[in-house]
């Protein structure tokens, strides 16, 4: 048991369910606009035959349906829902009953760390409806709108990521059971130290429980965090404090909160990195 | 004169107005969320004295107002505006009128290529009307509420995006006269590279209007893009081939604005990436 009463163990670096959608760490997401959306409206003759992407497309009908059968599972495409296609996904579709089939194509790829594929580690729905539709329409409004400007990129990005944001939260069923390897281990890693900043000896803990030894987990964590766990830690605990301090709690309390276990320490910590004292913090603020 | 008839030249690699942002790669930008949101509704007895912070503050005001100083420099934050706080730079704020003074404070980092602090680069107003407000606001609730439940870390990454991507685009001045280093010049090769993709000779023009060795230019594009050069274009010209064929172009069309000068040599690259050439491309979408 921890200072804080909060177990950590071995167990504890286990995965699972929506815990890893919600304590992903976007800023370690590299999200790739491989090509302009796409916005189609076709008739009864369209049809995709026997096609494989490369990367991932996200398809998003807004009107009419169209069938899909990717590696021959049958999906029906319908207003208010997006299918993602994977890459190396053997793909065919046709235009369904009356209406046009209208809906937005977007090439893209998710990378973890600039180099694993996202979608590679959960298993996941490809086909769902995504609420609320309204707002996702206005998005895709303005997504596409911003496309033919040719302007917006930023904006384009944001949008994008906020329609990606839903439709991981909506089609995401599990992390996939064989994978282990060191992408995910740092991920965990970096949940658990999110959720036990409190705890002085987090650093210590991630250590010992790490499957591989202390000085490659610190090696393949300043590999793909950019620095090491103990840097990563000490400005997390900083944030924490800061945070604390702002919303007008003591600054014993903010100590302890951000995992300090001696209050002397932390102002001294503290002064060398913010340049001003707790105190003076809390008081500015 | 290239092939296409765009004229590529040094003078095409300095980087101009608003051209920076409608240009930037967001795949590039990460963003790092410091600490949660911050809501706040404050009374006449408010105000922050003399402190400085280490990363950045947006404050976001939804009532009242407020008056603040950074480095002695006076503004007035009222309803639907923003203003930026920058690392380093001398605040005190109090509270103005008779409304209590409501705002949001949102710490964060933003780093190009995970290393240059982005504002850094630019010339911006701290402060700004950010528009349109009712969409805004929306996303600030939404934005808010999710961090009242602790979850859904990828929604708020991207609420976050949407409402940076519009304070960068009204705060953008300009850039940074006296910036001239390789992370600049890297975000400028990718934006030459986008806009002339259909010059057959791209790779050998960025190399010879690289004030740096055509070695050197290829390594820190390797270090900082994630491929060299060379791949990344390709990449781009298959990516710009595919938009094409998928937009019902005909095969020598979409190879020439890919910058393709043999339909040839196109189809068997095509071959060699996508496992299918680009008619049974064509057809299959």
């Amino acid at each position: 048991m921890s200072a804080t009463g909060i177990e950590f163990s071995r167990k504890n670096m286990e995965i699972s369910g929506n815990d890893f959608i919600n304590n992903l760490h976007p800023e370690n997401l590299r999200l790739f606009i491989n090509q302009n959306p796409f916005c189609q409206s076709r008739d009864s003759s369209w049809s995709i035959t026997n096609t494989c992407y490369r990367d991932y497309d996200l398809f998003t009908c807004f009107g009419g349906e169209a069938c899909f059968y990717l590696n021959s599972r049958e999906f029906i495409l319908k207003s208010g829902m997006s299918l993602l296609v994977g890459p190396d996904i053997q793909v065919e579709a046709r235009h369904r009953g009356c209406e046009n089939f209208r809906a937005t194509a977007q090439h893209f790829d998710l990378k973890i760390f600039g180099e694993l594929d996202f979608f590679s580690l959960i298993e996941y729905r490809p086909l769902v409806k995504i609420l609320p539709w309204d707002e996702i329409c206005r998005s895709y409004r303005e997504y596409t709108d911003l496309n033919e400007k040719q302007t917006g990129r930023l904006l384009q990005h944001a949008r994008l990521w906020q329609i990606l944001a839903r439709f991981i939260e909506y089609a995401f069923i599990s992390v996939k059971k064989n994978i282990e390897n060191r992408y995910l281990f740092i991920m965990n890693i970096l949940t658990e130290i999110d959720r036990h900043i409190s705890d002085p000896e987090i650093d210590r803990k991630i250590l010992s429980c790490s499957p591989y030894s202390a000085d490659y987990t610190c090696g393949i964590f300043k590999k793909l965090v950019g620095m090491r766990p103990r840097e990563y830690i000490l400005k997390k605990r900083l944030d924490r404090a800061k945070e604390m301090l702002q919303r007008g709690f003591p600054v014993k309390e903010a100590a302890r909160e951000a995992g300090f276990s001696d209050e002397l320490y932390f102002s001294k910590v503290f002064k060398l990195h913010e340049k001003i004292t707790p105190s003076e913090y809390k008081a500015g603020n």
